[in-house]
């Protein structure tokens, strides 16, 4: 062989083998570190034939809490700002609404004087913009809102501030035939019409908190109409009960941000056989938020302290995700 | 080519279509006849690429109920059975149960007797035999008991008493990438231990009525125990009510056979594009049993009405099934 025939052979052979090692990063937005590491690890023990932690297909369960894990929750969960853009929209049938708390202060976007209503306002607000209405009314106004109101701080669309490197997690672990749950405190209805394209995840996988339903013929066609009664609140203690009821057995893998995710990170570990608990550190205030025990949303402090205890893993955004959100 | 070898090959021909052709058939305790034929037109027509009807394969969903659809159900749901099992189990415990109803009757399986204490003793026994004690705790006696206790009738094993010819639609559906779904009128943690087995449905596809669950830490272990509350009743208007929660789209695909299954079958038909309601109607006294407008259990009145205005498929069990039950 000629040898500027045999030094193409190699430049060729070095950039196959580049590309190759570049595209087959299934985490590119994980710098190297121990939440990737650790990652990467669990999922070939988990999934490598003959490996002696080897869990079958079907057993693979991977849940996700939502705010504040899989995209942004500050400075307030993202379903208040559609409750928000929801009353400005009604407050037209509504004119008594312009001299009644808390829909004074939502009319004014005054997140802090509607709070002070305190929960019985809370519980009236989502009657209003939750309730009385089909699931698929209800379905086509928050795709409306998804795809047209914007953060106030950053300007992106809600769905745009989707964690990158959740994504990618998300696709890996389902590469490895893991089936991906969102097990969130927000509402159920809220994030199914979103959630398939911003995650992947379907809406028989996405959970969350949900009022009752009811069934009615009007005027010969069934409906399915929301109602004002609370169902379940899948927060804390509720997350594990989501779970036996919707998926009927314990995940192997969770990840999580907050104290309202202990539960089902303790429910995740006390299995059998190799587990992955992950919590999301929110780190980094330049990017995004730096928060943890103070914070009124997304207190993470007890799960802190068992993430520390129990040898979970603890990513630090600010260190350890090369960036934040996707390309809008 | 040779006469002789040419022959041969014919015959070889021959034979191979005659295996194919035997072996393809995907319903063989189908008869030929309108319920085999409608399956087949309505499979070939939305999941033939190019197909005016074609749906994606995200989109197949197929819910079934299960008492009465899927196995037998008299003369008494199976779960009925389980109760009196359990109440005989849990006896010893409670002498006083020796002089009280329902128990006195159900100790006896006298079902005419316990019936008699009305809604107040079933509750009183439900609460007795499928709450108190943790989900696993549950579920390992439900194994238990779906692995050796016998039909009084027929002398099977509860499980083998599925319908052959129902097993046979649910693997020929998962076949052309539908997801199959019990939504039964029965507990949903009664049926997942054994649902997997016999009829290759996983827990998570699993729908029923429910009890309440709570989270607890026993001695730093955390359980979900039973509560003596009513979740969900999965029957009449409660099925759509749970496909929403559960699936959270519409079925394309339904089967029931009895007037708790109306509601379902209709929110099934209401939705847009090609469907499928079908009923498994009991027409046959000799292989099972013939019941249908006059029966307590599995009562089916207003929705074979229903089935007849809107042309729903009925499956007649006694012309239309070669087979039943399984070979145990």
């Amino acid at each position: 062989m000629s040898k500027p025939r045999l030094q193409s052979l190699w430049m060729f052979a070095l950039l196959v083998f580049a590309t190759a090692a570049s595209a087959s990063d299934p985490l590119p937005s994980w710098k190297e570190g121990p939440s990737r590491r650790a990652i990467l690890a669990f999922v070939d023990a988990t999934t490598r034939p003959g490996s002696p932690d080897f869990v079958p297909e079907a057993r693979r369960i991977a849940t996700f809490d939502n705010d504040g894990t899989l995209w942004a929750e500050q400075p307030v969960y993202f379903q208040v700002f559609f409750v928000m853009d929801r009353i400005q929209a009604m407050a037209g049938d509504h004119p008594e609404w312009r001299d009644v708390e808390p829909y004074k202060s939502l009319l004014a976007r005054d997140l802090k004087g509607a709070l002070a209503s305190g929960e019985k306002g809370m519980v009236q607000v989502m009657a209003a913009t939750h309730t009385g209405m089909s699931v698929d009314a209800f379905a086509a106004q928050v795709r409306q809102w998804s795809a047209s109101a914007r953060h106030p701080a950053t300007g992106r669309l809600f769905t745009d501030m989707v964690y990158q490197p959740m994504r990618e997690l998300l696709v890996y672990l389902r590469e490895h035939g893991f089936r991906t749950y969102i097990v969130s405190g927000g509402g159920q209805e809220f994030m199914r019409p979103w959630a398939e394209h911003a995650y992947g995840i379907p809406p028989a996988q996405v959970i969350g908190s949900y009022g009752e339903l009811e069934f009615a013929l009007q005027n010969g066609v069934p409906v399915l109409l929301k109602q004002a009664k609370i169902g379940l609140v899948d927060d804390h203690g509720g997350k594990p009960v989501a779970i036996q009821r919707f998926i009927g057995e314990r995940p192997i893998f969770a990840f999580g941000n907050s104290d309202g995710d202990l539960q089902m990170l303790q429910w995740t570990m006390a299995g059998d056989g190799r587990r992955f608990a992950g919590i999301v550190h929110h780190t980094d205030g330049e990017r995004e938020w730096a928060y943890d025990r103070a914070s009124k949303i997304g207190t993470l402090d007890k799960a802190l302290d068992a993430a520390t205890t129990g040898g979970w893993t603890i990513v630090d955004m600010k260190a350890e995700w090369s960036r934040i959100y996707p390309d809008p």
